[in-house]
């Protein structure tokens, strides 16, 4: 499908800074904290704007707002569902230290009679990933995927199989290979695990960076689907830490939910880069409907 | 030390509602949505005031100005160091839901000249617990911890062993026992495993709820020290997730660090009751000072 023709037929990659990525969470400065953006419809799963992309707006605004230009940590709470469409972004400085600066982000869309809707609120620190020393102690290790050429985009479901779910919009934006191994449930098969691994990339070749880090960790299809459930999986509340600068070159994320409870569940996502150094970590607070 | 004997003299146990963390917390309202306190000595680490006493704090005040009482998922950027003393909380009310409410807190307490120093912000949804239906479906496990009576506390330092740092006021609130495979650190010889488990109560006997979730999730020492690695690792940002109402009896809390890099590391807590249920969750990020 397009996105896998895209890719294919990519000659030359589109570069940070110009790319559908940059485009499209680009931020226009109003006034000083006040920003207007129209969110893409090119970021929707069915009729939802996705949760990363919004981060990744909202993440570009504080970075312009904020001394610092590196997101460290940033808590979204979603509020209400957003639409694409116009969008005011209104940010206030917490506090500037000299290694983090602290901000919040609110994204408002219009209701009809013209009055603000609260979309997203968003508590960050943010820093200068380039100034923090270089020393790496972990016992972490990266996702076990198999090559990026065995795994599944959407334009790849098996013959017969129904198209995966959630071919929408955002499948074009995105080169998104599956695990066959977390892929049971687009084929009616789920493996009953708690579990998302998937290479990704950005369809037009665009490298990542820590903004394209806050896309990556709510990119996937929810766990839920692998746990047998069905239907829309909405996060209340996500919080992400950006580690390290991404290196060139494909992510591989890994997703986990351990517990499903009262019908919330956690999704825990690690992005790892081309390096095999873990540039991210997330966990998100969702809802279910259980089937 | 005196928490071990006031812990094995006790014969009434202290109720929830009438205990040493409830007065300790207790915020009074100065006009709708601001609260004055009293930041209790009692919850000191050497000179710092506990993060986990402190998100309490901020926590009660949110259950008293939104419209449900119980915390889903907490959000706190700690900016500069409390002290005990005089403090207040300003809070916001985000957004009102049927099922969930979101609201953001200020800790503010006071410089010489009388102005007000933002200590922590805080950005939460809170929701009825009791409300949620039961199902559970969990991969999770409870921690491997030795029987309690084989765990130790600050009064339990083998003969000639140097007392257990962090021997500060906070431990004659908590009843806090460490797992022998995770105490090297305080006979000086650290496993190198990011790893901190022990059981948790308050010294008092009164049994832990929601609120007191927040302050298990940051009670233990420091993983780093298992790692080797000596100094204050202050907290950056800390969430937490509660995902049921903890049953009365003592709490076993694990934290885990996988990622050290940049000096910076996430801890990774989790809590579960005596009903064997995964009660909370928690990651923060902190910084690390490399010896």
């Amino acid at each position: 499908m397009a996105d896998a023709v895209s890719t294919q037929e990519r000659t030359v990659p589109a570069r940070i800074g110009d790319s559908e990525f940059d485009r499209d969470t680009a931020v226009t400065r109003r006034e000083p904290g006040v920003y207007d953006i129209d969110l893409s419809a090119g970021w929707t799963i069915i009729n939802a704007v996705n949760g990363g992309y919004l981060l990744a707006v909202l993440g570009r605004a504080l970075a312009d707002a904020l001394p610092h230009a590196d997101p460290f940590t940033v808590s979204a709470h979603y509020l209400t569902a957003s639409t694409p469409g116009p969008a005011v972004i209104r940010t206030e400085t917490v506090r500037t230290g000299r290694t983090l600066s602290t901000g919040t982000a609110s994204l408002f869309q219009y209701a009809e009679d013209g009055t603000e809707v609260e979309r997203i609120r968003v508590l960050a620190s943010y820093g200068d990933l380039d100034a923090l020393p270089d020393d790496v102690r972990t016992t972490a290790t990266p996702p076990a995927l198999p090559p990026i050429d065995q795994c599944f985009g959407a334009g790849d479901a098996p013959e017969g199989a129904p198209p995966v779910p959630g071919s929408s919009a955002i499948t074009g934006r995105l080169d998104l290979k599956l695990d066959p191994s977390t892929l049971g449930w687009a084929l009616g098969a789920p493996s009953g695990k708690g579990e998302m691994r998937a290479w990704f990339g950005l369809a037009d070749g665009r490298d990542a960076d820590p903004l394209s880090l806050l896309l990556a960790v709510d990119a996937l299809p929810p766990t839920a689907f692998e746990m047998g459930l069905k239907g829309w999986v909405p996060t209340v509340e996500l919080t992400v830490h950006v580690r390290t600068r991404p290196a060139p070159g494909p992510l591989r994320v890994s997703i986990t939910t351990r517990n499903l409870a009262g019908g919330f569940l956690e999704e825990d996502a690690e992005v790892w880069d081309s390096a095999d150094r873990l540039v991210a970590q997330s966990r998100q607070l969702a809802r279910v409907r259980l089937g």
